[in-house]
């Protein structure tokens, strides 16, 4: 967008004010034609609504008005078909369809730019496009909630370890851990619905800055484009592109979440770890390793974790200490905004069509809670219900742990007597507190890892879920 | 914090598992008792709510609960009075606290720890610590908000030049360009609250990773403690740093808005600009040079918008790719979170005490407007209304303004005649719009320039505030 | 980029290992042809150097060595003249110029990747892409620094005022500035080159990870490709992507020096400055207010400095945390290092063309540097000279400046009678060290600002220009 | 660092410019001593230097610099023995200093200051202060490389799997993985020394910006500095911080690597990999779980990437649009510098300790390398080389594999007539190259993991770092 600009070339209108034509390299540097013709529907959105206040108030003429919706129409319609005639000399979006538009319905044309600039028109058309986007990527992030929920609730009594440090912490289930993951995209989604109310806010109207000498009533344009309100103040909202960073850093957060995720899908598919299969057709093999089934989704979208900080980093860079109002640099806003759109899209529809598919490898999985003592908590808290200092737990079981290591045995597979050598506190019902089921079923509160408590879980996050997109 | 771990030096519960003591620069690598002592206040506010809980329940007795309390408020007492022996050895603030409780009431001081561990309290810790502090944010951005607020109204009728490109553009009010910093603020002033919405879940119950076996009550805990809830997943809860990913993503936008308020003060503080003067004891001089007077406190805010950006970019680096649940990297969020709290703070603070002081220079900002042929956009206007089409009145107007260039004359210093020389539908009347009082008065709808506008703004901003700060 | 790696729908080599063919949304998803064939030229020139050494040790026969370079000769036309028919389905660019050669020589075709893999074929095409990119962008950065070697040198003369805080300080002149801008770049081209010995270094015969047991000669290979030398380590030159990383952190600093030289050319283009002109066809007009006139080309690259320093963070996000030896996460190189490169040659040429054309406004910086006292400093250095004590002088100098302050007079403006008013030692000769001329030839010693000194500076960075580009 | 200024409480000269003093809380936000008083013994430095030089060319006597220097040794006594009176009155270090100066020496303390300023003076102390962290920063870097080195000599016939995708990929030394991190390092130290190059220029004398009216002798201060060269423009010497984001975009990439390390040893020592004991010095436990061993400094030293690329961004930041020369924003690049430095000095001492305490176990590192049919890739070279073309072993290879993994046996578990069901190519002698030593020998090309490539690569390595630090 070159703010109501164009080059001599083209737009004869600058008159005397320029002695020489626009350098030719120049003129492709500063045009912005090649990516925000993607925002081509919004900018007929717009311009509908703004043609059609503009006859509200008498500054237009009903077949005015009625010219350039049916001149726009047909805009649109060749756009769709591919037939549109975009020119790089035109320089955006909003000249292209403007230049057409005139060719289309003569003079009438040039009448729709009437109190508005490209300034206000180019700030809502990225408002309308990412309101559309943000409603495609609730639904996606809604549908790999689902996912979660649906497997967790499915896996909420098969067993694994779990870690802190990536060593062997406590037994949990799967189905609370994939809730973790769960729990993560609500506040994902959650931002992402407080976002969309600051991007509903209506620019057009604020003309190049100041706002227009026109009879406007801005309530009405914003009512016909679903936005919530005006923007308050014009010099602001030409200027502002807070809803471009606040996405984006939606987006830094989700794919943050999403790295990890993807870290533990990478750790499990190894053959270290041996705790899940991934179907085949998320996977890649290899051309020289005939043995190899390469997890390549989510290492993917791991490492685009790095494309959209860069994004966010570099929106942010891009309004530092910028004066008001509108400068040039602002067109730099897009290419950013619709990578991280299309990145997030796709990430999202990769995790939300493979995560129902992931295969838990129960047998894998409890063999190896089964390993590192998982359960030498439990048994710390068994005697401290037994009535022993907590400090004294701790060294009965540290000596017990140091026995099992010198004689390669878990807990569980010692017998009573081995046992009662570190406390004769210790009785035949120890075996219960040592066994992986009873290690989760003990957790038994709110959060807590317990099969019922992560059926209680799963039913409490589809209820969320559904009040988050019920409405919407 | 050194997730449920200590030196065996200072901890011997360690038993049989480590043969040798932790190497002394790794113990000062890891320990975080420099900077995590700052959670001191909350450690102890957590750990009251704990001790009363685990009364309710029956896990402690009503005397062990008192006990814990009047300890817990003697080491209060001391750390306020500076008397409290902070230990490097004991690792971090929980170990230091406690430690220091079981000297003053011996054993039962270490059962303040059933069910709860080192990582479920520090992330509650922190939560009840950023609750705080967002708090009293929340207060500095009001004042500002506030003041601008004030200065805007005041300011309704002051005429300054509009700029886009850093170019005369429009004439515009400076109450109007005021509004639009306030505008920037209250997106700002809405991302905290919602932040706070998800700080405000208690981790509190989750211990190590997967829950605890004792008979918990996490309702009882997080009513105590004023949290909305708690926390739904015990692996979420102990791994989850977004609050302060989110704080920092809110702190990077309003320095981001506070850095753009700063140019714009800089560059008004010019010999160039002169559009503005800051009282004497914002600024600082030269001990060389005698003439100067320097912007000292904008700058500063500018420069610290690097810093905060820089925290955002590093906590979100710090998460990327890390498996659950707790791991040692996560000590690393402190120190920039804590960063970003006191950056923000002094921020708003100077800018709340310094905005209400700014002198308007209203000569000189009207003798800026008055240059640079700001009222061209108002004479194509006029024409337009008295039936010219838009692209002859763009010419028309381009005409008249070379002249002026050549006279050395702004359109509102010609003659009726010379104006007429271009076109003959201009009559006495142009004079109205062509002024810079005529020109902002026109740009009469909601967002527009037009002081009476600035004015029903500033009173809806006012009501907008009054509505965020009226029930915290 | 797919590590070794194909869909069963294109290459059933894969055989058993996989029971289902890749989800359609999958494949395009992990596909790299779209960006990646953008190192198709590269990608040849290491096959023929490849096939080349392969027949040099045996393992291809001359005739399959000729077949091949001719095959490949051929793909390259295609590919030049647009013809060549790139596919998705086959993944990247090194399987789409593969299956063409095949088409066209068959099975010896196949043979070319003996002894390789597309781990160290895509570090080899990336490196090669970017050593050619890097000789490009020194010429360009070679050309701008000459244009302010000489603009700076033709300026020797001319002064302006020097700035600290914005804020009027000492005089200088304007080819002392630019000369300021010189240095920048110079310490940038400097890096560049340091960066360019990193790059050049050869990773081929790495092939997976591990090296071959193929009999390969990689020091034919290195100086076929003019490599400086094979990679030490099979398992670092897969996965190593530092020098996307290096030449992106040289890139940001360069267009953080870009966007300072851009902010001044946007401060010195306003209306409050008016030091220099820009030609007409660097600037581009508006349509809706007919006397603007906007630096677009400045404050874009300004703006294009957020984009490369997000690159710089995506790409260190990235390979944070990586474990040896490929990932798929690496295929997410290639996108931001492809634009860092493209930012950085545009802003190079725009800049390289536009500032030989800048016009300084010589008697409005010279009235600027009038203004504001800028000689304080100089009368407070002659009195010293004349024996006054430092702080004496001071305190003079500040009654001087506040006489003129209330007098409208400059210090070169009051008689000598009044400037004796505060000090009689003043004498007549005080004049000489008033005027503007006077302070700048003052400062006269290496980097000093004096016009003798700066066209000896304008010399000393000419040589050390060529020393720089003499060789390359 | 307050450019040339202080508050007029406590600095008198600057006289009538100011009508009220500055307030307390801009006071306290605005002064630095609190951290640049790390820069004392350098500003000392450069003080002693700066006298002696004012003192050759005649501005200050022999006797004053005498005193002078005197002064300063009895000022640097105090600061050692900690009994410096810091004033955060005095703003900062360059004031704190010099008015203790001024009250040993009387008057002649405030000569020192001639034809300087603090602008200068701070540039100038900081390039001292980072120019001997650098060489200690070598030092440990250098410490860290031989450890490597003398470990990888010694494991160079330790075999255990590499992995691309994290699945395993074929068989490699543990020496040849370890000189993959040295290649690395390797990097990052001549990057290093390329950044003292650029640091080591002299900014004194650039003055407050243009320069300075004393005769001053650059060249001198320069040699008694020890620095290269004087920097060759007064405007850039002041405003230049690229010293501070190349010193910091090298600790990025530094630590990026030390995170690929980190990852590695965490995976290494949990249960699932079980390649490597790290001493239990470099560990903690857990007082919950008395089984734990958790590898913190690894974890910690992963996360302190985050750190450290969060000042690169922040400092970046910082700089981005500054116009010349020295505005106040640049008092906060001493923070994050200082920060990462000290984060660098760190996490190599941690690593240079501990790496040669690694203790790799052989057994479980062999074990999982003959897991998941490692050595795939040799059979089919081996094929190939018997005259199968590599589509047709590829093939045969790809069945092999799956009858082990339907029958439980590695390929080099099979017998030849098992084998021989899929090719009668395969002879008795395919034994050698289905070992894991057999492949590992195989790659015996420079670069490739072969137990005696590993040490000839070991001692070229050893010569590397030896020419680097040789002549430091």
């Amino acid at each position: 967008m070159t703010s109501n600009s164009s080059s001599p070339g083209t737009n004869q209108s600058w008159g005397g004010r320029f002695s020489e034509p626009t350098d030719a390299f120049v003129a492709r540097f500063t045009a912005s034609e090649a990516f925000d013709r993607r925002l081509a529907f919004h900018d007929i959105q717009g311009s509908i609504a703004h043609a059609t206040m503009l006859a509200r108030v008498g500054v237009l003429e009903e077949a005015e008005r009625d010219a350039i919706i049916a001149g726009l129409d047909e805009v649109r319609g060749e756009i769709e078909r591919g037939e549109f005639p975009w020119s790089v000399e035109l320089e955006d979006v909003h000249m292209n369809i403007e230049a057409r538009l005139t060719a289309k319905i003569g003079i009438t044309g040039k009448k729709l730019h009437t109190g508005r600039s490209r300034n206000d028109q180019v700030a809502t058309d990225i408002r309308l496009f990412l309101r559309d986007e943000i409603d495609q990527v609730a639904m996606e992030l809604a549908r790999l909630r689902e996912g979660l929920i649906e497997l967790a609730d499915r896996e909420a009594d098969t067993i694994m370890p779990g870690f802190t440090h990536l060593q062997t912490a406590q037994p949990v289930t799967f189905g609370h851990h994939l809730l973790a993951w769960q729990e993560m995209l609500a506040r994902d989604h959650e931002r992402l619905l407080d976002c969309r109310k600051r991007v509903n806010v209506m620019p057009l109207g604020a003309a190049a800055l100041a706002g227009t000498t026109y009879p406007i009533d801005r309530h009405v344009t914003a009512e016909l484009l679903g936005f919530e309100r005006p923007a308050e103040n014009s010099l602001d909202a030409v200027s502002d592109r807070d809803f471009a960073i606040e996405f984006t850093a939606f987006a830094s957060l989700l794919l943050m979440h999403m790295s990890r995720m993807s870290e533990e899908l990478v750790l499990w598919t190894s053959a270290q770890f041996d705790f899940i299969d991934l179907p085949d057709r998320f996977c890649t093999g290899s051309s020289i390793m005939p043995q190899k089934k390469n997890p390549d989704v989510p290492e993917l979208v791991r490492g685009k974790s790095g494309r959209v900080y860069g994004h966010l980093m570099g929106l942010l860079t891009l309004m530092k200490s910028q004066p008001l109002a509108y400068n040039k640099d602002n067109q730099e806003d897009k290419e950013p905004l619709f990578d991280a759109v299309d990145t997030v899209k796709d990430c999202l529809k990769a995790f939300a069509d493979m995560i129902p598919a992931i295969e838990p490898k129960k047998a894998s999985m409890a063999e190896a809670a089964r390993r590192g003592f998982s359960t030498a908590t439990d048994l710390a808290d068994y005697l401290v219900r037994k009535g022993v200092a907590f400090r004294d737990a701790h060294e009965i079981v540290g000596e017990s742990v140091a026995f099992g290591i010198r004689e390669g045995k878990d807990l569980s597979e010692m017998t009573l007597d081995e046992l009662r050598q570190f406390s004769d506190t210790i009785e035949q019902d120890v075996f219960e507190v040592l066994t992986l089921e009873g290690s989760v079923a003990a957790r038994n509160h709110i959060g807590g890892t317990a099969p019922d408590q992560v059926r209680a879980a799963a039913q409490r996050a589809r209820e969320a879920l559904a009040a988050l997109t019920g409405g919407a």
